[in-house]
């Protein structure tokens, strides 16, 4: 794909100063880009660049002033940045523009499809699936019996999705990503085996979600493991069953939940961190990288560390006496000897 | 799938009160459950919900006494909480009553498969492998050369078995697990880069065992990695070579398990914990989720926490004080103050 | 595959001892070994192993001098182990002797594939992919558009290679491990929601880079997320997009690396780690198992411990006391007391 300057100014709405005729085949940033880049600048802090940059075209706000003599060919545009991210999703949507049905995938005969829908090869719809419209069902992709799956859906190549989960509009899954397998229930018998539990919930995935490579997330013994609207999981995350994760939540990769948690919304949780089963989060909680939340959080709105996890203050001024513990212990072993002399003294 | 009160109990060789009539179509919690659901009550102190639940139909003990008026129709039986798991169970035996050799297979001439076997679609099973009976293998599963495979042993989509390795009866694999990738082994050169070691040994996992969803158990460097009778292993747990789990001992997710580790029997281990290689775990171990395990546990039977883990009552007591260490900290200080006083005033 | 001691002495240029004719079918330790096994022995603190073994063949150095009757044949060779080592790469080799193009598979009429290339069933080879020569594509691999693979690769089944990966020579990635899906980026909106950041760079993989199963690398937002020649990664790692991973570093399994982090060569990082975004870490660093490095290291080759990680040293000793702090408390308080009576006496 290759743009001229002329042409990206027409998309955004923009005015060129420089040569118009100036080809453009990639993105970068402007501090990386060659010949041949498009790139941007929308913060000012970062000016510079503007003159040192290879890039042979650059999108700027409309009023940046020019300090200095520039050789690049610039685009200015009411907002630089809005601009750019426009561009990068046109691109995108360039890029995974796959349409139709390729031969060599399984589609049950009861199975629903909506319209302008992609079925990559090797992909499977079992039994009585819904599929709405505009879906992209890459290859490799498993959607078992009886799954419901609304507009605008992405599964990326082997995405796993077991039977009876639900799958709201606009979701993107990506590889890897396993839903609704056997949560982890077993009931000890008196001679030290274990006895498998049915799990017969199921997963529902609201709207808007988004979830990384390799992630898992159990269906519920009964009812249901829910992943409400806006949440955005990051790869490898474990969501074991009946967990529940509230709205515009946010959760970093490897993390994982035990079962039965409910998460409130609008949190942010860090990478590896872990939160115990049957314990509520309260909303907006942040919880840094690591964690671990062996019990409820109750009040709203604050950030956590540690494992167990405390304030995330509280944690911070922990922290700093644990590197200073072989001073203060060898600091306690003077003050004993001095308080023995001055006990022998008296 | 719906069945009446009536029928419900013929199956269960139990008793109906109230409408023999009234049908059912899904499995809840009788605190969850809405009208057309079928739900239990097994203990006693959850016996409100009995007066105030939507369910349909109820499950109860057949001594079960009731102290106020009921709306729902009820099943006596003989124990209502093993009932109702033997319907929790035929509800999933149905839900994954697959059979047949789907179209789009590919079956080596030289590979042995038992009775009654399902094959899926895009299942991919190769020279020499064996099949015992009654197995399920899901679409996307890979079987390389000279696996051998027990009866009842069900591999969920998208599972991938390496050459030589030896699985059991009655084994469960849930989605996106690898069993026998090689392990992680190298020998380093003078110049800094890595030599690889042929991984030439197999995966043996032997009868009972469950497994969850993208697993890693990696094939041993010579000899085999095991997997012990009835062991149960959680989601994204990783395996490493020459390391053998004991029987009926449970992982939750996201553990790791390092090189040459071998684990006792019936043994309890959290999620995100990490066990170092080389060591043994003695039987009847518990170890706290998080939990890092540096050395051999010799002495069986004991909880283990913190990383590197002591004694789950040490790694409390230790706890608690470094909450309290900016307090402690101060109060040393505070001390030093008083006693340079004290000696001065001497 | 069956040898004789005779046929194996050929190969490695050995003479035997003992009789020529007696076959092995399989490698086994020295320690481990039943008959029909070859075994070595080339650390001379094992040589009792030589007296009582089971193997039928034990290769050993020219230069072993037997101290006890023995009645296992022996191969004399210059290296035992090397010799060895040779004989186990031969096995894998001839296990993992795939070739030609299997029946289902799909590859894209634009694609381009080099000589000797094995494709397996169900692997998915999209538009304008290159592949260079003697590269194994396991069945349910999946690589998408524009993607270039060099010479002599090897994906395990279901590896997922997403558009514009750039992949060097003699690389290896096992089964179900993720290359390129989207890094995790997001712009939160007023309302609580979040708008998803295209993610529009790629993945570089260079020579000689082995990977682990179900290992996640995401793709970088602009620019390439970087694997650098001879760099080794184990199972279920995360690499957020925008990482670069130096020259022959080796990373364990379950570690993960956060957005644009920068990891020097040759550094040795253990399991469970966890690396945060846009910091350093200096080249030849070793940064224990469950370490979080929170902040750049800028001194090269030093050995780094804890969460937030001090120096391996520091991490120690604070870890001593930390087992000793209720004990500390005690002493603190008795001070207290000490103290109080001795102003009193004042």
């Amino acid at each position: 794909m290759q743009f001229t300057a002329q042409e990206l100014s027409l998309m955004l709405n923009g005015t060129v100063e420089g040569d118009p005729l100036v080809a453009v085949n990639q993105l970068a940033k402007i501090e990386e880009a060659n010949a041949g880049s498009l790139s941007f600048l929308a913060n000012p802090k970062y000016e510079q660049y503007l003159y040192t940059t290879n890039a042979s075209v650059v999108i700027i706000n409309k009023d940046q002033v020019l300090s200095e003599p520039i050789k690049t060919t610039l685009i200015r545009v009411e907002n630089a940045y809005s601009a750019f991210s426009l561009l990068l999703e046109k691109y995108n949507t360039i890029k995974l523009n796959k349409s139709g049905i390729e031969q060599h995938c399984y589609i049950h005969s009861s199975a629903q499809i909506g319209e302008n829908v992609y079925v990559g090869a090797f992909a499977y719809i079992g039994p009585n699936v819904k599929i709405g419209n505009n879906c992209k069902i890459y290859p490799h992709t498993y959607i078992a019996d009886d799954v419901v799956i609304g507009n605008n859906v992405t599964f990326f190549p082997g995405v796993k999705i077991y039977f009876d989960s639900i799958i709201g509009n606009n979701v993107i899954i990506h590889s890897g990503t396993i839903i609704g397998a056997d949560g982890f229930g077993f009931a000890p018998a008196s001679d030290g085996t274990y006895t498998k539990i049915s799990q017969i919930g199921n997963v529902i995935i609201e709207d808007d979600v988004e979830i990384g490579s390799n992630t898992t997330i159990d269906r519920a013994t009964m009812g249901s493991t829910i992943i409400r609207k806006g949440v955005k999981l990051d790869n490898l995350i474990q969501v074991a069953h009946n967990v529940e994760i509230g709205a515009n939540t946010v959760i970093a990769a490897q993390t994982g939940v035990s079962g039965s948690a409910k998460i409130g919304e609008n949190c942010i949780i860090g990478g590896q961190a872990g939160i115990v089963g049957h314990i509520n989060i309260a909303k907006g909680s942040q919880i840094q990288a690591k964690s671990g939340i062996s019990r409820s959080i109750v009040i709203e709105g604050k950030k956590w560390a540690g494992a167990p996890a405390v304030s995330y203050n509280d944690n911070m001024r922990s922290q700093v006496v644990i590197n200073r513990l072989p001073e203060l212990e060898k600091k306690i072993i003077e003050l004993e000897k001095i308080i023995t002399e001055l006990r022998k003294g008296h």
